[in-house]
């Protein structure tokens, strides 16, 4: 049976297992707040089951608690952020925090990251930039071993699930997208294989670039493909997929096809909304879009007109009050660890 | 049986029409470079076939020939491009070269439009930006009147097509993609529609939200709807044509639902890449990715594997040999136009 926390208590005990694993208690409270927040917003997949995941990185040498976060300022408005290999989210708040600060000086500014882990919700990035009154764009790419995407038309994986997200300030709930420009990730795949169901049309193939709906054909050996977002029109996921590689590797003088990167590859575009007209106004503007696309009546399956975020949000609120459902793998690897360190389970 | 013309004959004919239109040659040279490059390109929608057309709206008033565009900074990085109703290539190219010059500067610049004419061909303009080593994005909204697009999970049109562009320097041609947001735009079905034939899966639904094949069950009335870019997974076209609109609306401080617009509201990112790296190192990225795409065997029923733009090079390269085919209502109407006001058809 699931455990369930409160997401304050959840969030004290991953700080304390964060801290006894050798971060330091700046990167505890950053990890520890994003992983919670995912789960608070429904996002278990980048949520409490990444905590003992990311606990092992520490052990294994792939996450370097305590590294030193280098911003180094290319011009007013560019900025490039070195991680060093330390806390994908801990150094993409980072990046997010500079490229909000430039942006509200130079009203425009692109950060980008080196050496970044992965960064878990590129959501919760562009959150911090709403939640300052601007509008917060992001793009990331993995390096050559996440190419599970095809190109248009072709059989062998080229690019990585490529998410964009943007944040942008309402006058209720910010508007948070965050999506992959491919038909479904990866991990929603294998989800399908392990319940031993097929996958809906068009989101995979098989290696030879034939469709099929059985994703152990598309794990295979050989080795099959996630079709780009779009279906008969995945030349336009496959476009968009190319600009966040693009923003993730070339813009940062990096290759697609170098072997020895890993992590993420983060792009941050800052823009101030409050160039153009006063905020106020612009938040006016997006409320009455938010307003006028929910007056769309449902078409047949579906309740209402959602805009992003705004599940997410409802779901927020709901396990602020009911506490956050931890799986039993997860819970018992986290109360291993804090055996192993005499860590207080709550 | 169509009209085949030499570009350069067919932009000097078409320089020669909107001059005796009223134009001036500044205008004059831009509008038929552009519309002659989009024929070039393979673009026939947005190429001769518009010619007859604006010199129409010039004489209907709804385009204003030898307005002030007036070009106001709002910081370093930041512009509004009035463009006083005239051509729309012509105040988005003054938009784009504005945007170009900051980035120069600055290395991120905004540049937004206002009262601007349909632009055409977006990818024009972002290739501007990668003609100068840029990296150049591109969104485009339309009024509500254009809002033939449902949001996800919706039955009535909140969105138009929302196309996004981004052009990108390599070593060779340009990376130039423009996609619209949807699953096909408005003009695709209308030519299925006006061939008698249906339209594949997943383009368009009825008004009551149930899917349908036919064309003439779209137009209505009632008024049915186009499904954003995505299929099953709708939800991520309509969070990116939701930012095109964002960017095309709010973010001029414009209204989504105000009914006194018309024309293109038009948002220019242009991203200096030499600031992260040298722009050769960044070319040999790109480049090196393109090669890397390409190197995917082809899936079954296609012969290559294309990046975005591609096909149009190929494609100019052999129009500028062979020359442009002009179907005959636009011949026609372009040789009326000419007799009206003296003008030497070739």
């Amino acid at each position: 049976m699931p455990r369930v926390i409160s997401h304050e208590q959840l969030c004290a005990f991953t700080e304390r297992l964060f801290e006894a694993a050798g971060a330091n208690s700046e990167e505890a409270v950053v990890i520890a707040n994003n992983l919670v927040t995912s789960s608070l917003f429904g996002h278990d997949s980048h949520g409490a089951m990444r905590i003992p995941e990311y606990l092992g990185f520490i052990e294994d040498g792939s996450i370097v608690p305590g590294a030193k976060i280098q911003i180094e300022k290319k011009s007013a408005t560019t900025a490039i952020v070195d991680c060093g290999q330390g806390f994908g989210p801990v150094g993409a708040t980072k990046a997010m925090e500079t490229a909000i600060e430039m942006a509200r000086e130079q009203k425009t500014a692109s950060v980008i990251t080196r050496r970044c882990n992965h960064v878990a919700r590129l959501g919760a990035f562009v959150q911090l930039a709403a939640d300052e009154g601007m509008i917060g764009i992001a793009t990331c790419n993995s390096p050559m071993y996440g190419d599970w995407v095809v190109p248009f038309g072709g059989s062998e994986g080229r690019l990585s699930t490529n998410p964009i997200a943007y944040g942008v300030p309402t006058e209720g709930d910010p508007i948070i997208a965050d999506v992959s420009t491919s038909m479904a990730p990866e991990g929603k795949i294998r989800t399908y294989m392990n319940q031993g169901k097929m996958v809906p049309d068009g989101w995979v193939q098989k290696s030879d670039g034939t469709p099929t709906n059985n994703p152990a054909e598309f794990y295979g050996p050989p080795k099959g493909g996630i079709l780009p977002l779009g279906g008969s029109a995945g030349h336009k996921g496959y476009a968009l997929s190319m600009l966040v590689e693009i923003l993730g590797a070339a813009y940062a003088g990096l290759s697609s096809t170098a072997t020895d990167l890993f992590g993420n590859g983060v792009c941050f575009l800052v823009l101030d909304p409050a160039t153009f007209c006063p905020l106020e106004t612009f938040k006016q503007m997006t409320q009455g879009m938010v307003t006028y696309l929910k007056s769309s009546p449902p078409a047949p399956g579906f309740k209402e007109v959602l805009v992003p975020g705004e599940l997410e949000f409802r779901t927020r609120r709901q396990r602020e009050v009911d506490g956050i459902s931890v799986d039993d793998p997860t819970w018992d690897r986290m109360c291993d660890f804090a055996k192993q360190w005499n860590v207080e389970i709550p």
